[in-house]
């Protein structure tokens, strides 16, 4: 039997938020692998399926876990949180099969689609992404410091909205509140600061605030924050970003 | 009766990638509004269901209309391709909302997230989006150039993966090869570039080249165009950027 590889992402949380072409994919796996929460996330399905359950930070060793069980015959699903490509397994995946067994380049590997945590997030507030946005990981596990220093200060200097993933964890406390200074030295002091905690999960807990406003001790890692570009503003009870920059219309 | 103003997103075009949530809001609706297409995908769930359709590019007209009937007791779910909250209908409704009458701001509102055209396209690549990456919209319809060249600009020096929504139309043809033109200035040669059209549809098509071989005619209303970062790179037939940069490992 030839074996699969499909990289899927449950969405934020809540079942209704996963795709049925993911559900499809995970209806059809003789084996399940990813980290426990994730996999918790997943009802059983059939009582023959495996459950490779991994803990946190050992992406690379629970890919290539994958890509074994694949190179055997096993019809394996990768299951990620949010969307699989965004700061997620495929990734992980890709590297595993470029420094693995020349074998695995010739693998059935697919990824499927899923709602990556900023677009929940954003959807519970209102549309604070609605202009030109960039994601980016606060983790410094991966790359340097001064890696991210430089990207928010691009994304500050060009007015973006930017969506922080991984702001802060308990082995780094500190990221998010030095991440702020940078960009209260660029943006102003009343730029929207949103912190959405949960998103599209029935915990969900959103803090609303501004720039000068913002303390970084108030995300963990479950927090997805949001600073808004210079025209972000409130409406009613809604954060959005206008599709247009002042003065300028269809 | 009290009204009630729903705006979801179809997800990229298949109706697998439709999420369980969003397809629970419109089996409620007693309206949908939408651009013609869009509306097309949703299938006839409740014979009295209306349905408003209209075209391109009247965004705000559209979202008076929904907003007027929401106010009137209606359940009423305006359709945006994708997640409503990036490029899509979400932001207009909000700027309706702004300019409109003070009712509309006690209004029952809601956006609920989907699957943008970014991730659908990057998961048929493979995982180009892996880094730290932004979304720009090409389209100078409502905003100036200049602020697409500086947020191209930003994006490149600071070493972003890039997505580029709405790259060309009929009535903007030279925008996309005026922007390779600008990364060209900026990023290496031989970066990988993805044009996927019609990302999560069965009529996907992808092209892979490198910024010096891009060409801004290969794109059209329906392509998403993807611009790798320094270290985005092909592994047998697909392309992904990894999670660390070099030298940089957990």
């Amino acid at each position: 039997m030839t074996g699969s590889l499909v990289v899927v992402g449950t969405g934020p949380g809540n079942a209704d938020l996963m795709t049925p072409a993911t559900s499809a994919v995970l209806a059809k796996a003789t084996d399940l692998v990813g980290y426990g929460p994730y996999l918790d996330r997943i009802p059983t399905i059939r009582a023959d399926q495996c459950r490779h359950a991994s803990d946190n930070r050992v992406e690379l060793d629970r890919a290539r876990q994958a890509l074994s069980l694949a190179a055997s015959g096993r019809q394996v699903v990768v299951v990620s949180g949010g969307d699989p490509g965004v700061f997620a397994m495929a990734s992980a995946v890709f590297e595993a099969v470029e420094a693995g067994e020349p074998a695995w380049r010739e693998l059935d590997i697919r990824v499927e689609p899923g709602v990556t945590a900023m677009l929940a997030a954003a959807a519970e507030v209102g549309a604070p992404l609605g202009g030109d946005f960039c994601a980016i990981s606060l983790s410094d596990n991966l790359k340097a410091w001064t890696t991210v220093e430089r990207r928010l200060k691009a994304a500050a200097e060009a007015d973006f909205v930017i969506a922080l993933y991984n702001p802060a964890s308990k082995a780094r406390p500190h990221q998010l509140g030095r991440a702020f200074d940078l960009l209260r030295s660029i943006k102003a002091a009343e730029t929207p600061v949103l912190f959405v905690r949960a998103a599209g999960t029935v915990d969900s807990k959103i803090v609303t605030t501004t720039l000068a406003g913002a303390d970084g001790t108030t995300a963990d890692m479950r927090t997805l924050v949001i600073v808004g570009a210079s025209t972000t503003r409130q409406v009613g009870r809604w954060i959005y970003t206008p599709r247009s920059e002042p003065g300028v219309r269809s």
